[in-house]
């Protein structure tokens, strides 16, 4: 019961993440001809959306919303095999239905096909980059000030989506939702593996340099 | 006494919050031709009046400015259906208000007769998720970060100008005001009812989920 | 000595404000041919400094920066008549300087005349409700959550930028230094007194509704 | 091996620092062709990094990531020369990587060399106020409300990229990275000794006016 009410958590969260990451992106390339101003809007309604998202259900399932994250909390031996891996499942059912909910709020069909080209070097050195300071601000700031952990996500993820070439989807998740709409934040389905396995390299770079920044303390696990 | 000046508190936020959605559309509007830039201006000004007003009313009325909010109060059992109802009052009242006193600051008449059309399925499920969102937003804070509402308050409200197809008006007092300003941000009259009720479906449905995640404790009841 | 130190604080804290809400106009208005996208970054940068010297200034002199609201403090008995005159001096002196860096940092002539016209009922009345929002937020702020009264201050502003019709002054000294710019920010001197004077309204009627969400308990009194 | 941690956290900070300095302006300069729409990116996109990096590294290393702030804790002999001399040397080490990291993201030539010519008596005053907002807000804040240091430092930041003419470098590691790119962020080598200069001066005037507002009480030295 209470991992059903954790999976819960991940899964709705998940869903209005992907949910705002999509919705936004449409109503912003709907509204103006310049890009920067709608990436600006969708900038902004994913990094408050996530900062709430982050305070909402930190305290039910750790608010993870994101595979890569599971999988470090795996590693780090924070959370079990079987519950990273439903975590998972949750985490990406949830962001499929964000995205057709995004959908049907703006009158478009509920399932597309992604077909925006992002792909080659530049993009793959981009979501490594973009997901090991995400996973790295969450381990380091989780440690330092707790409570700032929702801000340190929405933050970082707002600076992503422009320091990076890719706009940071830091997310398997969300990148298998944005591969499932042809619209602003979209990205065509061939592109999805290499950006989710860059994710991983990144986050697993990042749980490197959470260790070296604070290793063992006796037998205590610092990450 | 003490009544008198909770609702005086719930009245003039409700005012605020009016003005400034009104306000801050009709400036922006008359400031740039790119409906985005207008949005961005709309959303800021939004979210920051009501950060601030939560934090200035919390400790009076609870601040809710919102009739949604106060019912779902009221089916929490935390407060009694004649205050309630004297809150929707005084909601409604200063949001009338608040429309009266942005237009009276831009020179236009006090009293007008929104005219955009903002209806249909895709608008009720925008009204309906709108609510969901913030709804539980609340009931989540609260418990978890009570010192954090204020923020999540304003940032679920900035996501939602930008993730549903609605702007997020979510809202049966704000929706009413807008019903009066031919502006910005205005609402066809005809259109307010369809938006009133689904407030109330999102605001139900975000009740339920909040019960589902933290159901009750022995006797104590939690949300 | 002391009151020294803290004339220097309210001297140097409205310098940095009127250098940051003349400078960003400067700057924002020769980037850009909208007005909106201007408005965007001289709010961001006001926002910003206001809660940065609000933080940094709070401890020393209370972080006035605003004759308004040392009138206020005056008659909230918390401050003496020639307490309130020297800093309302010190802050005029202060927002005079920091007009002139502004002018010189971007070479221009150190003392200019206001050129934009900014008068009748509409304006006199935003900058009344400007002020009065303003002043209300800080002293409800300062008794319920004294350590968010500084991103209250720069939340109510960033707001009072967008939805009055004045872009919300909001304080006789920063309209002083305004007069003394012909660029983005300024006013024609002429139209200086009747802000001032609404400002002042503004936070009498403040200071009144403050008494009546909290009046005196006891002896103690509590605004 | 402590020395070694800090030493990676300072250039880890300055390298991530440089790289959203760098890459958000090479983005955002070729979404729009307005230029205030792309300094609001930047803006954005840097405070929030900031933001991060500080809650992240504050524990670790004080979180300097700029060598004029170094300097001014050797002054105010919180560190020895050779730390303060290694915490430069990293910070340098770590911007120029960031600015390669930032190039090779966007598929440009790693090192280039700044063209932007930026320079005279009114860029040189721009960066001597802003590095002393940047650091007089830190030394003030630090002592009365430290957990708000991160904060203070993304804002003050975010307002000097406006109110300053220079869009307020305000560090030396960054301003060296800065003339290895011809991008939007960037500028020519021979303006970098100049900025450097007025930063140190900038530093230097900001220390003593902390020392102004809270001398030395008994034995202790509080700045």
């Amino acid at each position: 019961m209470n991992l059903a009410r954790r999976l819960a958590a991940e899964a709705l969260g998940a869903l209005l993440l992907a949910a705002t990451v999509i919705g936004s992106g449409i109503l912003a390339d709907s509204l103006t001809p310049d890009d920067a101003v709608a990436l600006l809007g969708n900038t902004l309604a994913t990094a408050a959306m996530l900062v709430v998202l982050v305070l909402m259900f930190a305290g039910v399932s750790g608010a993870h919303f994101n595979p890569a994250v599971s999988l470090v909390m795996l590693l780090a031996r924070e959370m079990s095999v079987r519950d990273a891996a439903l975590y998972t499942l949750s985490q990406c059912v949830g962001a499929v239905c964000g995205a057709m909910l995004a959908h049907a709020m703006f009158e478009l069909p509920l399932l597309q096909t992604g077909d925006i080209e992002r792909s080659g070097v530049a993009m793959a050195l981009s979501e490594c980059a973009a997901t090991f300071a995400l996973v790295l601000a969450i381990l380091m700031v989780r440690r330092a000030r707790p409570e700032a952990v929702a801000w340190t996500v929405g933050l970082v993820i707002a600076a992503g989506y422009w320091w990076t070439a890719s706009t940071s989807f830091a997310n398997p998740a969300v990148t298998l939702a944005r591969t499932l709409t042809a619209t602003f934040a979209g990205v065509r389905p061939a592109d999805a593996p290499l950006f989710a396995a860059m994710q991983i390299v990144g986050a697993l770079l990042a749980l490197g340099a959470a260790r070296l920044f604070a290793p063992e303390k006796g037998h205590e696990r610092i990450v």
